[in-house]
Parts: C-alpha cells; structure tokens; sequence
C-alpha cells in the first residue's frame, strides 16, 4: 500500500477475507510553566513521553457484511491503571475488538468493544485530531469506551439530508473489566443529521480541513447516555469509588449536543456537555462523610482552523468547564495550535499553546510539541 | 490465505523460512443466577468482557525439521496476575515460546515455554473448544504451561495402530516465572495410542466433529506427572503459598485418563483426573497453623456432541468434581450447548447454559453467549 | 525475505515507504552454585526463562531520509517494573520509538525514545551479543534509554579515517517515564573515531567476528554525560529514591571509553566505565538518615573471541567493577564462552560459564545456555 494506507492491505485470493494492519505512534514533548505568587511564569516542567502507540487490524471476513476492528494500545499511557482486580490485574491493552454485521442496507448490529456513540471529539481517532491531543471538556465527561452490543440505522430523509442514529447497551464501567457489571447496565442514545448529505472520506469524525469540501458540509449530533448505579467517578472512567468491598453505585445521566461544519481549508467543530448525578447530588456519603464524587457539571467546547496552504493550518480552541460546585473549580483554556500536515494526519508536526484559567488555582501555560507517524 | 488459515501465511522465496500469523479474539457475555435462600433464581448478574484475544507466529525456520511456535495472551484475562514480583511485576503477555526440533523420522525433541502434555481438554487449543470454555476438571487439575525441554517420539505398532510417548522436563510453576525455580522440577509422562489410527486434520485436539471421520476413530491418553516441591496451590498454577519470605512447598502427584472418540458427525469425550500431595496431606500447617492448601481430589469430565447438519451441533457434558475434604466442596455440573460453526472453529457463535450444583454452597445457572473470529 | 532477513520486507509500490517487521525470543537456562561455609559448591538452582522476545519494526517513511524504529519488549524480563505511578502502572512495553530526519548528507536529527549513545555493549543489540548476555560493567553502569533529542554528525578526516559525533539531550529518568522530567535534563556527549574506515555490515556494533574483516578494523569510542538532578539510583535506571512525596536527587557524571577490533576470525572488545556523583558524595542522607545511595564508581570489561571454524567461536571474558565503598563490594567475573553460530546470530545456541568472585559475600559459579531465534 501507499504510506498512510496500512503497513499491509491484506485481500484473500478467494476474497474471504481483507484486513488492513495499521501501526502508529505519536512523540510528545510538552514544557509547563505555572504562576507563582507574584503571578509571574517562571521554571518550566518538562514531559517527553510516547504518548501513544496503536497496532490495529480492520477489514471483513467470511462476508463483506462482517466488519472487524481489532486495536491495541501498545504505550503506558494507553493502558494506565492495569493494577487493580476488576481488571485481572492486567494491562488494559485492548481499545477495540468487535465485529459489525449489516444485516440489511440500512441496519448494523455490532457486538464487543469499543468506542460508545459519544461526543464526536472522542469518536474521532486520536490520529486525525486538529490538536495536539483532545479538549478538557472530552476528559471530563466523555462515555469513552464500553463492551456491549450496537444497533445502528442510517437513512435518507430528503435529497441529500441523512440522519444516522445508534443504539447502545453496554456494562457501563468501561474496556477491559474482567470482574463483571457492577450496578445497572448502560444505555446510550445518539442521532446525527447531515442536510447537505455526507461528507468526503468520512470527514465528520476527521479533524480539520484535510480533504476539501467543495460545498459547506454541516453534520449535527446528540447523544443521551443513562448509566445505570455506575460505581467510578466518570461513569467508563475515573476511579472506582469502593466501600466495604463493594462500591457506592449511583446513576449518571449525560447530554452531549455536537456539531463538524467544513467548507474548503476551514472547519469548525463545537460541543456541549451536561452531565447530571441520580436527584443532582453527586457527592456519595456514608454516614455522613464523603467516600467519592461523581464527575458532573457542563461544558462547552469550540474549535476551528483554517488552511494558509496545502499542508499548514493554524487553528483555535476554547473550552470552558462548569462542574457542579461540589465536584471540581470553573476552568477556562485557550488554545492556539499549528500544524504542519505532511502527509495529511499519517505524517504531521503539531505545536500549541494553551493558557489555562481556572477560578480557585493558579494559571498555568503549557506548551506543545507532538510529531505523528501513522503506517 | 483464506479466511481462518492465517491472516499470513508466508514462505520465503528461498523456502528458508514459512511463517503463519493468526489473530483471534472472542467476545463473551455472561448471566449468571444464584439460588437465593427461597431457593429461587432470580436478579442475573451480567459480566460482558473480551475473553481471550491471541496473536500467533508458528512455522520452521532454516530447515523444515526446525519447527517453532510463539503465542501472546492479549486480553485482560489472558495475562492475569501480573503484579507478582515472581513475574518481574509484568504481565504474562507470552504463551508459547518454542523450538522443535525433529532430530529423526519418530523423535523430536522441544525447548522452551508451552503447554505440558496433561490432559487432553488443556492441550486442545481455546480456539477449538466444543462448548464457551473448558470444564471444571480442567480449571481445578489440569499441569498448564510451563517452561523446560520435552523429548517427543511416535511409532507405528500394527498396521494402524499409533502409539505416540512425550517426556518432559520443566520448572514446575508455570508460566512467565523469572524469579527461577521453587523447590524441585516437574516431570511428566504421556502416552497416547491410536487403534484405528490418526484423525482427520490433527482431530483428537479439536473439539466437536467438524472433520468428519468416515471411520470411527479413536485416541486414548494416559498421563502421569510429578511436581516436585511446588510452591503455588495447583501446581503450576494458583496463588503462591508464601512463608517467610520463601515458600512452603509440597510435592504433587497427578494421573489423567482421557479419549477422544468422533465418528461421522458424532463425537466424545471424556477425562479422569487425580492428584494427590505427598503424604497425602493437602494442607500446609506451620506452627498448627493453617498458611495454605494445594488442590487435590479428583474429577470426572464426559461430553459428546452431534451435528444437527453442517453447521449447528447440539452437546451435552457433565463434569463432576471431587476435591479432598479439607480442600473444597463437591461440585457437579451439567452443561447444554448449541453452536454454529459458521466457518468451523474460525467463525462460530456459541451458547450453552449450565446448572452447578454444589454440596454446600446454593446452586447456580448460568448462560453464556460468545463470539469467536480466528485468522 | 530470507531467514533472518524480517519476517516481512515490505516496500510500498511507489516507494512511499518501507517496513521490515523482525520477531525475535531468547530461551534461556541458568544453573548457578554458590560457595557454602565449607568453600564447596553445591545443590544448584535453576531458572528457565524466555529472557527476551522481541517485534520490531523499522525502514523509511516518505522520504528515504525519514527514517522510524519502533521496538516492543514482549517477555516478563522485557518489561520489569511496571507497577509504578512514573509508568502509570502500566509494564514498560515499548523500547524504541524514534524518528530520525536526515537533513543533509552528514548530518541527521532523531526524535523519540530509544538507547542514548553510551556504552559501546549497551548500543549492540541483545540479539547480537558474544555472550549469552552483556557484562556486569553494562548492568552497574550503563545510560541505558531514554526519550529526547539527538543530533548525528559524521565526517571523513583523512582517506579512510572517519569520525561520529553524536550530542543527545534527553529527560533523564529512563524509558517509559509518564510523569514527566525530575529534576534536570541528562546531556550526552559521544565521539568515535575509525581510523581504519567502516567496517563490514556494521561490524562495530555486532558482538563476534560474525563477517570476517580482511583488513583490521578498529572503532573507538569515548561518551561524557551529565544527568542532572537524577532520580534514580544509575540515572536512567533502578529504582527511585522518592522523599517526602518527591524525591532526593543527584547529578551525575559519566565517563566511558570503549573499542571494538575485529580481523578475520578474531574480535575483541573493551571498555571502561566511571561514574560519579556530585561533591562525589553518592549517598543521600535526610536529616542523618540513609534514604538511598546512587550507584557509582568504575568498572572494566574486555572480551575476545575467535571463531574454530564458520559457525563455531570460543570466547573469553573478564569484568572488573570496583564501585565506591558506600555503594557496593568489588566484583571480578571470568566468563568462558562458546557459540555455535547456525545463521549468524540469527540462530544459534550460546553456553558460556562465569566465575564470580566477591569481595565479601561467597563466590558463585554460574552456567547458561541460550537459544535465540530472529526472524
């Protein structure tokens, strides 16, 4: 294959089956400088890490009807929390394994792990981002990634108007469990509409302007996920908050309202998110003293970025976070990024800065460097 | 190559080298019921999770007598138990990693981590299984990996009749150890003889009769082992019985009778086991204190299946175990499977529900339902 | 490919990249004696163990002169140490992953995680060692890797002498680090000076005359670093002297002169280590208190070895380490080794026998035996 298409583009002679083998890594260094008390910046931190390493297997078998995806995270950062009983004690190595069937033209069933029909930040590939790495708003609320079972409809209303909608009924506690459901199940809605039909390799869920649309291309999202008696902070992550060798469950109800416009070298993407605790109260008491709090509140996240060139973008991000009073402070980031786009998102630079306000703590500046290489 | 023979399968242009590649994975979801003091089952408790997920190299290298094979667990469950300074505090991300060499036309000798020649239901591949997962008898006796060297030789007695002999040598704790051997070595004996003569494509390892043999066929295995001073509860595998900073270990001894019989569309199998500590004395008092147990007792596995038609077989197995008193309850267990074997083994959709009865603890139901993709 | 060639070679259609994909495990027996009261040596202990296993994947992307090597350690030994926070208890499974740009004809810049140009025995790859496995000069005191920035230069004096020079800024603490850099930067300075010219296959880093030089070929080396503020007890390896939540660090200084001459069936490597701590004080004391110690001091190792014949070669090895008397006891090692060379080191099987002989505790005699297979 061509670089960026897959390290091997697999076709059985008899067609039985294909499979694409992706490898990627992505090199970070990042330098921050926090405010002292004369409010000045001063004595950068320094981080240099691997921030992530993908190997991943996509393609059909026995049918072209039967879709499989089958990713690994291969760097620390992609398994982080691999020490504790609800996962084997075990790395948790495995973002996808699941199998698509299109049981009809318009019908899908889907069946494993992977991604929840979210916030469309999350569902795009942390390789096709228009930002060094995601906004605050994703990592705080997003569903990330579950294992259950998907039913996914697409049709077409008018012309060119598309609406796709996803239904998903999963554990709720997020990849990689081995200890089982804990609390209710999770059940997740999403709806997205097109009116002026779909965009050009897939560039809903593809950060900035890579492939051009000739004409404006707008897709809206919302999302409605109802985690039932979920017993870690974010609902699929944050820590477990245990009690008496069981867990504190309670249930989470979040809303995401997103939207991609793109039009020729400039592209826009904007969420919203609101997520709520069982009667508003995040906070989980045990005779009166606090064991844990669920991660609740709104946010609003804006991004957009134009092209100067073929392969240069600069973009802009802000993103502000309003969690509930008891849970966590007000935040604010401005973020303005850079890209250079060799071979589109499979060979990039990205460089940003970001200047984080948040209400109670002191400011901070972090600056960003990532180089991306995607076979 | 096609669907479910390697998603490669290479050979070097000079035929120095040939190399199969196999990915598999296979999703699981699990209900489980407890008998609640009314004895009434009610209130499931669901446990949806990626069960085993495999990446494996085997083939010859330099010469077609040189044979080797190299297996990673990577699913949560496949590695667990990582935390474990015996391990290095890594997880036991490798499986298989072997040398065979076949030194004359009956005589074989191997070099390095995999399966001992215990009982059959261990050495058939998890890929290859007539129901979800194996039996009870399996996960409570059965020798597991280990790492060592095996001396392998087969001949031809009668005209059909097969005999074939393995001996091995190994550490006797099982996989992934790097913190060297714990008391003595294990050492295990097998022999399998063949009356009617080999199976069909390697069949007495496979499960259900997915070759149809239009002879009867029929393996029978005997296999006798001998852990010297092991240190964890089964042997090779279970927790460590640690004792002031070293181990408290015991000798094991374990018998296995097994066959394997398949005709047509029809196939069997059943497995006697036993193990005994020396002394016959399961439990390790320092002190009159009670610091651990190994697992002795015995157990018999029976299942049988038939092909309804091409592809979907109904199987039943009954597994009754029999631990020594001081060590664990009596336990039956009765199991009704159907599977569709949509590509054989490489695609296939399998459910069964079992009843588990046990002498002391309330009864159980429990259903599984799994999907298996094997390149 | 042929046999030890990769598995794979994979070049794109129209040259956009190239990828060879190795696979590589070590099986390994130790049986070592130590010294009783009596000065005897009996009752051995074993340890069997996949001591290294290995997928690696490198070639060019884009451009010829972007070149990327992306290594996973894959056994236990591989990836030690993975239940710590600085990892985010996750096994430290990525060794290289590094970008390197050519951007003129003698000069290159590299990006990314991978070995620091130190120690000449360091920088040859495992799976090209003399030995069964490197000295105890490397272990004690080796730079090991780490993620940063180097910059590459090489240029022709004369005819045929040819000097490299390589500057190397990194974080300072070792590979796999997520949390970020403590204390300083580490500064790495390396020249090496041929004054014959290159040699053969990149003879200067392969253990053993595995290409035969027809004229003499001499290399050597002399690297200076400076790891500012470390945090770990040998810089970018062992453990970490934490303190009071953060930890007490050091900077230290490393001197090592090494050299590699080859002439036909004959090899012989040196090299002489020495580090120190600043004010030459290695111990860190809190308040009176020991809390830690950085292992510092000097070390030699030599080696040669002659091949009997194509395949088989005898070796002979002898290390020195005399660390600073607060750290550790002298330590000299004699090792016999001998190598049967089936491809290179490819396949081959390695034995070699050490005497350890300790200043204070008993000496030790040690065996081992190794297999490797590369493909």
């Amino acid at each position: 294959p061509k670089f960026g298409k897959g390290l091997l583009n697999i076709t059985a002679a008899d067609s039985s089956f294909t499979m694409k083998i992706g490898l990627r890594f992505q090199n970070l260094m990042i330098s921050n400088w926090s405010q002292d008390e004369n409010k000045s910046f001063q004595d950068p931190e320094f981080n240099f890490l691997i921030r992530r390493a993908r190997l991943k297997f996509d393609g059909y078998a026995f049918s072209p009807n039967l879709i499989y995806k089958f990713e690994l995270g291969l760097s620390n950062r992609d398994m982080s929390g691999g020490i504790t009983s609800d996962y084997s004690n075990a790395p948790r190595y495995i973002l996808d394994a699941s199998v698509l069937y299109k049981f009809s033209e318009n019908w899908a069933i889907q069946f494993g792990q992977g991604k929840l029909p979210g916030n469309r930040e999350r569902v795009i590939s942390s390789g096709n981002l228009q930002f060094v790495d995601r906004s605050r708003l994703n990592s705080r609320y997003t569903l990330d990634r579950d294992f259950g079972v998907m039913l996914k409809h697409e049709s077409k209303i008018l012309n060119n108007f598309i609406v796709k909608e996803v239904f998903s009924l999963s554990q709720g506690e997020g990849r990689n469990i081995t200890s089982g459901n804990k609390g209710g199940l999770d059940y997740t809605f999403r709806v997205e509409a097109f009116p002026f039909g779909e965009f050009k390799s897939k560039g809903d869920y593809i950060g900035s302007a890579i492939v051009r649309e000739a004409i404006p291309k707008l897709s809206i999202g919302v999302t409605y996920d109802i985690n039932v008696n979920t017993a870690r902070e974010r609902g699929q992550g944050g820590s477990f908050i245990p009690f008496e060798g069981g867990f504190e469950g309670r249930t989470l109800y979040t809303w995401f309202v997103d939207m991609m416009f793109k039009y020729e070298g400039f592209s826009m993407m904007g969420e919203y998110a609101n997520k709520k605790a069982e009667g508003d109260d995040p906070v989980v008491l045990v005779d009166g003293n606090e064991i844990g709090t669920f991660y609740t509140g709104t946010g609003i996240n804006l991004q957009a970025g134009y092209f100067l060139n073929k392969i240069h973008e600069v973009a802009f991000r802000y993103t502000y976070i309003n969690p509930d009073a008891a849970v966590d402070q007000d935040e604010t980031r401005y973020t303005l990024g850079f890209s250079r786009f060799i071979v589109g998102h499979k060979l990039k630079l990205q460089t940003d800065v970001t200047y984080r306000d948040r209400s109670v703590s002191n400011d901070e500046i972090y600056w960003r460097f990532q180089m991306d290489l995607h076979f």
